[in-house]
């Protein structure tokens, strides 16, 4: 073990993100601020309820990250404290990055950066797509690795929703686009870099045990629960906030049931597969991220939901291993089937939405703001009419393959770059082992036994 | 196993849960639309504010009903998998069968159904009927079964509910009566029948382990802390809500030391049961429903969240065990404990609170409305005074004793129609266990430890 | 087992919980009532919207000390379901007494109390104060201890509260003072004063297992995720409250990353220790409190949280282990690397801003209102300007040294009452052990597999 982590390379963590925390602090010193205090007692007024409305939100988003996210991608049975923990710092690392470069940007064009709990927000999105990119690769990196990825995924990612959101003006008010595709793409192509043409073999570690895939699950209710905070967040407050809200819950319980009724179907003996429904039944979320404010009629989001399920399962049943077979790509947590299908039905489907959406109702698209703000869907519709409906559903289609391309390409670059041997990627043996990365006592539940032949076996296992 | 269920009968709940959805999206394609959007900025404001009022509350529900319900049925140490998704699929196909329910009979009376936020709850606490019945049946009962038990509740459940709310004109804010009371009497009418005269033998699979205990507590506690949320959810904002939230938190308190108390002094050695604390510190919630929002006391909460908090803890060390012996009623999760008990404590506290209520308050009565928004309160109200109260004191005995009569009545024949050989009811043998639904490894924990003679001795028993 | 804990000592706890409750119903009854009804529909509306500014905060704070603080101690792997039901039980004990003593002390001077939310805001936070101090004694304490503890802590408490923040007008908004520091200190008092002289032995059941230590790091992410809601619901509303949230979410990210810093370098194979994840993580929060709302630049906020999570990690590593060793000092949990050291960092930097206040923005101050919503502040403050700030200043570090001295002395008594035999202390081998307070079948996971030589062996053990 020590010769496979030499201790200089145990080093490279601490000094990088310290190294990071100071830069931080420098930059935080030099360029933020709050916001002025209100001088009047309207202004506080309002600012209390703009709080209310965006805080309890926000609140269920951090709850889906540290929690959800971290929970569900506990199902590898002894690698649950790594993955619970990657988690938790990539987020808190690649949301700092954010804020650092999203301040760097708006202080050499307007000066003084104004912290708010907006820009918090939009640096948190951007942290959701490394988080999404390392499902891709999860048990097979080191920390330095995944630091390396959401040193390199944040600025590109902030690029290519410039790109999607504020030049092509795409609309995608739930990250359909922005976010699921583009880091579903990101994670494969990074995959494909990092571990070359050589197919991965099956870990003895990597079979989830039953206790690890319930755990698994809970994280994957929690993210269902609160999924429509993460669509709606970013809404107009109002109608087209609530019609969001209704359109993911619709979506994500026609997903739910209709999981079931796919990887039951899939199988000879009718059984379900615990992934199937740890992934399935959040499908509806993804692909209806790009939709949810629009004014589509209710069965839509139903139909989008169930078909973004069935792409899902058939994903999980028939792409993965076909995808691993002939161009041994490997996808740990199957976030193709979860984030890539759905995302490109989602993106699908708002370009159809766009297109049939009723001539007296068009007018709820030009309510919508994209994500970051800007203004430029307003001007590509000045136009008017169907016109300048065809060219929306374009433009979304375009942002589709910009997503697509941009991250493919990027993460390949970013995928090559995590090949320096100074980044320490652990050997195939200690893959998918908290006890690598963590004092954490291995195998300690069954040594309590103090049944002494097992106790051997295990002392033999671990000297392998 | 593969005797015991037959393939076709392993298909029959694809086949039965894809034909909803199928007949769910041609309703809704047909039926269902949102709101106009509002056309006046004051209007997008109010659409906002009201959002914000009952989001916040409606992702309480959220969790406690897919996160804290399904960890609270984990107890069973083989079954955490299946109890977690059969709560989950169970939810969500309920909620769409009362949304499809509900909108018919809203399309017959008015035309088109606009679904908002509010539709979605109402059919969610149709949903929890559901969940609560089938605790009395949990781990012996087919997937199959547990949808045929929500087709037929849900119905039941919404004619019930009508009967006691809009026509007696009860006041149940919490839906102690129309919801707890109900919901347990169909359970346990559902179980006599399905089980029949015969006592049902201890199973192997049945006793918790310190972990599942574990997670079941955790379950708990999530329900306990969402709790208030749930009474108040439907309470008119203002004054009443704060009370009822105020009522919940003092009446959950109240039970959870109580439990303690009553639970160490049932037993000799002074040990508490886990069973008594996950389930007697949430008695008050379901006790208190009823009078939540009325002008009472703080006193009458807490006496109230003891008092269920004891009959609870008394109903799992006596009645459970007599009612299994003189009538062969089997009640797995002890609902009656929980919710039969509780629930008829409360609705007798809402007569007494209604018959002692002081004149110059007895106005805060009026300003209730019931879950459906009904003015039929308002209506028995209209000669006021003490007649009014005695008379709505007598509607509120009544209420309870439509609930229960109907919900035994419905339940018997609900589970005589499980008896159908089609549903596939598990064998005896393979109850309790996940791996007969679930493609999970049986016993992983244990066999990862690559003792032999433990692996034998599994393998021996898993042929049993 | 029944020796070492006799039946009449088992009858102490539902004893002594009984006739408190039967206490807390007869107060109840007599003084405390509701606020009048709203006459008004604007008033209606004004209640309305306070309710649904703070109710989501009092949720999140309800989650994080039921859920995630109760997670957090389960680290002991055979002692979980003790540390969550004990934890919860003396949350609800603590918080019905400190509403029982805040009544006392309100009806003496103005009559009838009226209950609200705020109200039982405030006794929850007087809770907190008991559920950190008995993290210092942890597993090697019963019940009885607990409630003693519980009794003499919350008046304590209060008074130590109204001395810091009414009469020196401490400014201390999040509690770093009043609640973490006061709670460590009487923590390690209570613990010197009953463990003594005696270093204590490392006791067998005491080492987490990879299990136990990831749900207590789910225990940790859920305080993490929730921890601006305590700092921030006591603010006032507007831009005080939205600066305090963000300089919390800023504080805690610095802390998160910072652990992983300082925690890998402390190793010489790097590997990170889970108590330092688990507790560092959690350290800016705790400092942040006393600093959240005032007009400090968001460097500030970042900067404490990361010294913090170094004092918090090296307290881990060196202080500890150092004052066991030196004073025989027992601190199961490490409060005082969690509660003690940030806090005291916390109080420090909140002198340090005020002193280093601009002129300009100092007004700010101003519009802080201490929790117990006393106007003491304004009046040190009347004479406004630099004298004002340095007197403000030294008032910080006089709270500072009030909350120690006192809780200090207060805590090494109360330590001594519980060392009456009456109380109960568990003999040495049966601490950190479930069994002996819960009926849980002990070893079950291991038991389950039928395999005889380790069954004995395990009966063996329990014999010891």
């Amino acid at each position: 073990l020590g010769m496979a982590v030499s201790p200089s390379t145990r080093r490279l963590l601490p000094l990088f993100l310290g190294l990071f925390q100071g830069a931080l602090l420098l930059f935080f010193a030099l360029f933020v601020t709050y916001d002025k205090p209100s001088a009047q007692a309207e202004d506080v007024n309002l600012v209390a309820n703009q709080l209310y409305g965006i805080f309890p939100l926000f609140q269920d988003i951090q709850v889906m990250l540290v929690v959800g996210l971290g929970l569900l991608l506990t199902f590898l049975p002894q690698y649950g404290f790594s993955a619970l923990t990657h988690n938790f710092l990539l987020l808190n690392f690649s949301t700092q990055w954010a804020l650092v470069l999203q301040g760097l940007l708006h202080h050499f064009q307007h000066g003084q950066v104004h912290l708010d709990l907006h820009n918090l927000l939009t640096a948190e999105f951007a942290a959701v797509t490394v988080l999404i990119s390392v499902g891709a690769v999860l048990g097979r990196t080191s920390p330095c690795q995944l630091l390396v990825v959401a040193a390199c995924e944040v600025p590109i990612y902030l690029a290519s929703e410039w790109a999607i959101t504020t030049q092509l003006g795409v609309l995608d008010v739930g990250g359909t686009i922005t976010i699921h595709v583009f880091s579903c793409y990101f994670g494969l192509g990074m995959s494909k870099a990092l571990f070359g043409a050589v197919q991965q073999p099956v870990h003895p570690k990597e079979t989830p045990t039953p206790r690890s895939d319930l755990l698994s699950l809970v994280g994957t209710l929690v993210l269902w629960v609160f999924w429509p905070s993460f669509v709606a967040v970013l809404c107009q407050p109002g109608d087209a906030q609530h019609r969001a809200i209704l359109n993911t819950l619709l979506a994500m319980s026609a997903s739910a049931v209709t999981t079931v009724v796919a990887s039951s179907l899939l199988e000879s003996d009718g059984k379900l597969s615990p992934g199937h429904l740890q992934n399935g039944s959040l499908a509806g979320g993804v692909a209806i991220g790009a939709v949810a404010d629009m004014a589509v009629p209710p069965v839509a989001a139903l139909a989008l939901g169930s078909l973004s399920a069935v792409a899902c399962v058939l994903g999980f049943r028939f792409l993965t291993p076909l995808l691993a077979r002939k161009l041994a790509l490997w996808d740990q947590c199957g976030i193709h089937n979860l984030h890539g299908l759905p995302g490109i039905l989602g993106a699908a489907a708002s370009a159809v939405a766009i297109l049939v959406a009723p001539e007296d109702t068009s007018g709820s698209h030009f309510s919508q703001v994209p994500p970051t703000g800007g203004n430029a869907s307003e001007a590509l519709w000045g136009e008017g009419g169907d016109h300048g409906a065809g060219r929306q559903a374009l433009c979304q289609v375009a942002g589709l393959a910009v997503a697509i391309g941009a991250s493919l390409l990027t993460g390949l670059l970013t995928g090559a770059a995590l090949r320096l041997p100074c980044l320490a990627r652990p050997p195939e043996r200690l893959c998918f082992d908290d006890s690598l990365y963590f004092k954490i006592q291995d195998q300690a539940e069954n040594s309590r036994t103090g049944d002494t032949v097992e106790e051997g076996a295990l002392a033999l296992r671990e000297r392998v």
